[in-house]
């Protein structure tokens, strides 16, 4: 159960979310629940048929439906909405809004702070952070504990770090970013030559640029670029454990989901999605709007608004003729073999 | 070399293992070891002939092998047993529990813990650690140096954190449960909605439930629910760098391997086996006993106690055929083309 | 831009790199950039025709480029080479070595030393660090904020730990190592004997031994050995996010590329390359100088200088081969279809 600080009427409710409600305007409401755990004053929502007894036995002191919903649920208090779940997380993003409450100007006295960084206010800084000579941390930043801001690393305004972030040397990272913990930005890029049969080390003297609103999730690592930037895109989100490796360019508000892997300089469009476990590799350019199926495996250039999956990726629909067509393989391999030897 | 601070004689080594014994029951035992590492109080165990000539000059105290092995190495003190890399792991099991030092209390200075957390006694709570508001740390808990426990989550009784875990807010942990280096429970789920162009951030303002006996690796994460809790299951145990997302629930006594990744809302069975790097798509229900093939991609429901691999997956009998007739796919291609012709 | 703390002059540029010069050699160089941030005292270098502009446009100092190139760019102060950027990369490379500054020792006052540990001069250790019992810090080590060195470790000379690493007890790493931000050394292998319905922990009371020059990527995890040592060969290299599972032993000069997994007790030989995203399953041994597609899966022995890829990984040639015939198999699909039927 969520509970918020911040308790809402019905009326306020049904103001928020412009839906239909039956039901006294005066209820007062200050959590979102599962109906198990829903009291009086919790707000549930109500899609799934297979939930239907758990709905009709809980306690909630409102329950979001559809219109064929509200209909068997007589006697409660009802949000009645075409989509019951969208309304319950736009209700709950503006709930939280509301609730969030104005930060505090804090830096606490274990954080190591160079003098020669420059502090916006307000900020908060938790304990044990360490940030850099040059290190800009912009207006409304909050920085969580035990993170690492290196030298000349600049952070715009309003951006979240959870704890145990590690931004090396000379990152730009832009405004209302948002960086889950163990998330690493700007590690040396993957580059050696092989020469006199040791791999020799590639300088990696570029950086890493983050554009706004962009969110990377835990354990998630951006390298630095080996000359230039590695750069992710306005609006950009990350999942978990994705790999960016250097001088990659990312463009706006696409989607990588967990796990997946870009090999160095390789150039996504805007609005790319990418599924779980892709890896991509380098040097490729993904075009706009592209969308990749989860584990595949791109190995060359990928238009705008196409579809691909498997590892090497085809085509979504010609991928799709070949593994319906491979289930039958063994059969085919049967009949191969008998008109092979009869014609032979 | 593991040396232990407290040593056995060979009888009691004998009555641990309940195996047979050749040699003086006094001689005095305290530690394991690679043959060539061993001392004359060492012990170290036989099973493959390869390495017969490092064992038969080792200078151990004790040889752990089998009755045939036994007559090999004359003039030993041997312990004699069917299984002897097993019948070592379970006596090293009894070494490390009866030289395990009673837990001390003992919460370092710089460890920074708010006045409204619940701490148990005794815990070792190590340095740099930062424990939240509302935060309950059972009995015997011991959390290493730079952990973060955020806001009221809840620890049970004898968990142990290595050192740069971070839990989010409101997570709640089980007893006895082991967590690793760098992994991050509770994390904000990849949930978005494109709206206007935009990737819109759906609230994530569920938790993370952790069962006893759980073991999670270094660098895993855990994704907080968006409503409701992700849950895994008692005695279940997680290898590094595995991704759970929110919402998933995953049942007891599973095993998931190093890279594994589950997308949202996917629902294990008990006793589930997925092999490294196993990729599983969202609203997926794997049944009890179910084991996955490492690489796989899971793209549709998987019943209990069924073999499946590949990616897509498939059942594995049914995947075994494809892939033996898979390697004649150029010959049937070249059969295909002398006689597609010669028939048209 | 990378601007250096020390300028060279042309005629330096010329003596470093044996290049043929352009230009007074009195100019003076201070930094290494793209062409659109360069000032008078910055160098670039032109190789693709699409950057021509760009290149032209540049306010560069020093253009590096080909003798062709340099016929392109007349009146411009141009050091002449076969390979550019190859030429570029040396130049920084030696520019970065002359201005790394001697390390300071200094110990922030906020790390924790055991008394037992044993620190060599100079050293620079990070905020917040913490070294246990028994560690030993070899002369000219760099150990950055919040790095954990746990009981027992032992770290040879001029290592460059980045913030956030995590070295469990008993690690012994060479000289000259390189570890990456969130990177976890001997975490526990993941071993689990499934006995009366529960999974017990098989004791992992080996360790992880690191050779010199090995470089170790972002969020990447070494796991110790149950017996034994989990071994990295000298000037072996690891991208980001590389899972190395107990008693791997791994040769020289290896590339593990981002997001490779290796299962328990594999073996691989010198001048190992894995591409991103490999799979390779335990207790086996890949030969020398053997290649690996990306996001393969390695299921038996590899010998040495073969080249594999595919889940299941084949020979790249058989593979090949595969691949090009798969994509006619609906239409092979079609012509089994008509003619089992017509035949039968």
């Amino acid at each position: 159960m969520k509970q918020f600080k911040q308790s809402l009427s019905l009326e306020r409710v049904r103001q928020i979310t412009s839906a239909d409600v039956s039901g006294s305007p005066d209820i007062v409401l200050d959590s979102v629940s599962e109906p198990a755990d829903a009291t009086a004053s919790s707000i549930i929502f109500w899609e799934q048929e297979k939930y239907f007894d758990a709905v009709s036995a809980s306690l909630a002191g409102l329950i979001i439906t559809t219109a064929e919903g509200a209909k068997r649920l007589p006697g409660r208090h009802i949000l009645i909405t075409d989509k019951p779940y969208f309304t319950l997380l736009k209700l709950v993003s503006y709930w939280l809004r509301i609730c969030s409450t104005q930060i505090q100007h804090e830096i606490k006295s274990s954080a190591v702070i160079d003098p020669a960084a420059k502090i916006g206010s307000p900020v908060s800084i938790g304990e044990n952070c360490v940030i850099g000579k040059d290190c800009v941390i912009g207006d409304g930043c909050r920085i969580s504990a035990n993170c690492i801001i290196s030298d000349g690393s600049v952070l715009g305004e309003n951006c979240l770090l959870y704890p145990n972030v590690t931004i090396y040397e000379d990152s730009v990272i832009g405004s209302e970013v948002i960086i889950h913990s163990g998330a690493v930005i700007g590690a040396d890029g993957f580059g050696f030559l092989l020469m006199e049969g040791i791999q020799q080390k590639i300088p990696q003297i570029g950086n890493v640029v983050i554009g706004d609103r962009v969110e990377i999730g835990a354990n998630s690592c951006v390298d630095r670029a080996t000359l230039g930037s590695t750069i992710i895109g306005e609006g950009t989100k990350l999942d978990n454990m994705v790999h960016i490796a250097h001088n990659c360019v990312i463009g706006r508000h696409c989607m990588l989901c967990a796990q997946v892997g870009l090999a160095g300089s390789t150039k996504l469009g805007d609005y790319v999605y990418l599924a779980g476990q892709v890896g991509v590799a380098g040097h490729l350019k993904i075009g706009d709007r592209a969308m990749v199926g989860a584990q595949s495996g791109i190995t060359h250039e990928i238009p705008a608004d196409s579809k691909y999956f498997g590892s090497p990726a085809l085509e979504a629909i010609t991928m799709k003729r070949i593994l319906a067509s491979q289930k039958n393989l063994p059969d085919i391999y049967r009949f191969y073999l008998k008109h092979n030897k009869s014609n032979t």
